[in-house]
């Protein structure tokens, strides 16, 4: 008999329908002997309506109140599937983070959890009873209140849940199959694959891929939580993110993926005095804005050896926010100015098999050459290679390098339709 | 300074408008130099909708589930209060039952208080915040479970909270401007009390005015907690609901006002065996269906003075199950049939006055004699006389006895518009 940890997102548990058809599910794998655990987010839009209420009466969004308010989603999602799993038969209880033990710290809107006990939750397992647990939300000791872990929240609770509770195997649920070598929505001939290297999967993640959030992977591979990409609406087994432990590791496919990602902009920081200190005042700046940035990028200026230029990466949303804050102290750190541009794209390839493989570079960039694609920035790991390109070539060249590295499927991917969140 | 809790309903802080008049409405008061401590329900509609979908997913309402469920509507409305409150510049924190130290028994859907300690709430108000509480929740500490505490339970949070703090009023906000001496909508010179003791609205509240919920009453008068009914969308000072001391009796008007009730409906026990006991098994099969009865009257049966009949009257809805109840032990009891009614109506007359004063039973049913109005049942208690009536007659019973006991205003009452929960 296994334990096992489902998460439900959103778009899994939408509507009536949606909870009656996942209340099954969980029956089902109950039924084949298994104890079971289920981490479901509120139900579809609930958290975009509940921010739009928030907007409606206040221009600011203050953290504790808005704890309090978006708590409220899985509230209502995961009392709705206790009750259609009674109606079906079976026995089940919901828990809230505080009921099921998640300590965080008190950061309202991005706690990080600090502790799980989850006391309530065994009793419930022991009793033949499915333990549902609020996904995205815990609790602060220090204050008594409420805390909400931030994007991709109930992804994190599935796993920290699962190596609190030493589950056998810890499955994300969404409307997507599993993880592919590509975005089939792109690549039309991605492959699905069976299985792939916890550190692979964890750079696919930071690298633009929605399947699964980058925090709840890396807490998986710190804790050695083995995780299941599978869908909510087919019987696929989906693709195993397995951890391997020192001495284990297999042979791997040199490249696993492709992935991508255009919601980046590139900020440029021009003629930048080419002096101790410079650069770090720079970033203390962006650092004080409390932005994370991807790729950095330093150069001589062509203008002028005494000068250069720094380019970074970051989120769209940020970048006005970082432009401005920069703008704003040009003249004390004495560079020339700042210029931006959001229409660019980042294309990587992951893959374990890297490290010990040579001239992976250079087929990319071969690759990319040969489709006319220019290369504007490069930033590597041991195991992904990504590039910055023009937004409007990032489908040609992931295409074209899905097929140089020989990812491409005999056969048309199905086209999937979006992530959960 | 004086320390006031303020309770909201549905209907106040039914949208983001209303909810930005509500915290406007509750900084004037503070800005008066109060300490305020609101309570609010969930918004409008919020519980029905929460209801519907638990009926979508499922035949039971299983009480646990639904309490979690509910629960939810509370968290909405009251940390959009907040969050209103401090975009108009004032301080506020929101806080759950559990938060505010409300401890129930286990008994979900219909939680009984237990306790109540609010530690974090006086801390919020020494900190010059403005607390607010969720309504109709609380916590059993038995079992770690989230509890509601059924109808009416957002007027009962209120009234229990002002007793623990020991504040100086509670003032219960709807879109109803005080307490009436009979329903506008019936008789339109019914005209607004500036006040009315305790006792005299408990039995109002019992004799279906919706003004104010019966338990909440109850509590204010147990722990001697002064009211005031006011309108959440005029200035008007409302009516003040007063609790006296032994010794400190006012004098009363007589009756202080009329009251109806169309919701209820009479089963009558035909041809019971006139020997001791019978009745008490009738009540017995009552009692087992969890049913709570308003009046009962026996008297001899019209054909055989060794049988009687007993009529009572509950609530419209319950009158199937009590019917289906007592058919189904017609045999082992031994009584003849069961015969409903489900169009009778109610008209009580209520004041503390009545209980020195002599003749007003008499003035009661001369007035309803005169306007052909015939009485089916009556019961009194020492400030209360009920009768029943037809429900068709009921309005024209109602503005007869108004306009006898000289209730009526120079001018036309303001309709009023229903009642929050």
């Amino acid at each position: 008999m296994a334990l096992i940890v489902q998460k439900f997102g959103g778009s899994s548990v939408s509507d009536a329908e949606k909870i009656k058809h996942v209340a099954a599910r969980i029956l089902e794998a109950q039924a084949q002997g298994n104890d079971i655990c289920v981490v479901v987010s509120a139900m579809g839009d609930t958290t975009d309506d509940l921010v739009d209420l928030a907007d409606s009466v206040s221009s600011k969004r203050e953290n504790r109140e808005m704890d309090m308010l978006l708590t409220a989603g899985e509230r209502i999602s995961m009392s709705l599937l206790a009750m259609a799993i009674q109606e079906q038969g079976g026995k089940a209880k919901s828990f809230t983070g505080y009921q099921a033990g998640i300590s965080t710290d008190s950061d309202h809107g991005s706690a990080r959890i600090s502790k799980i006990e989850p006391v309530r939750v065994r009793e419930a397992l022991n009793a033949g009873e499915i333990a549902i647990v609020a996904g995205f939300q815990g609790f602060s000791f220090e204050t008594g209140d409420v805390t909400t872990l931030g994007r991709g929240g109930s992804d994190t609770t599935a796993v920290a849940l699962a190596s609190a509770l030493n589950a056998d195997v810890c499955e994300i649920y969404s409307d997507v199959d599993g993880v592919y070598t590509a975005d089939p929505r792109i690549v039309p001939r991605a492959r699905k694959l069976a299985q792939i290297d916890i550190e692979s999967m964890l750079e696919l993640s930071s690298s633009g891929a929605k399947i699964l959030y980058i925090r709840a992977v890396e807490f998986a591979r710190r804790h050695g939580v083995p995780l299941r990409v599978r869908s909510t609406f087919s019987v696929d087994s989906g693709t195993l993110v397995y951890t391997t432990k020192p001495g284990e590791e297999m042979e791997e496919p040199v490249v696993s993926g492709v992935t991508t990602d255009d919601t980046q902009s590139k900020i440029t920081i021009i003629g930048l005095p080419d002096i101790p200190g410079k650069a770090a005042e720079v970033f203390q700046i962006v650092a004080e804005a409390g932005v994370n940035i991807d790729m950095i990028v330093q150069n001589s200026s062509s203008q002028d050896t005494q000068l250069s230029d720094i380019s970074i990466t970051l989120p769209h949303s940020e970048r006005p926010k970082i432009v401005e804050a920069l703008r704003a102290k040009q003249a004390e750190v004495g560079f020339e100015g700042v210029s931006y541009d959001d229409e660019i794209g980042k294309l990587s390839i992951v893959g374990a098999g890297m490290k010990t493989s040579s001239g992976v570079s250079a087929k990319l960039f071969g690759a990319l050459a040969r489709a006319g694609i220019n290369i504007e920035m490069i930033s590597t790991s041991e195991i992904r290679v990504s590039v910055i390109t023009r937004a409007s070539q990032l489908k040609d060249a992931t295409r074209a390098v899905h097929t140089a590295f020989e990812l491409d499927a005999a056969d048309t991917a199905i086209i999937y339709a979006g992530t959960g969140r």
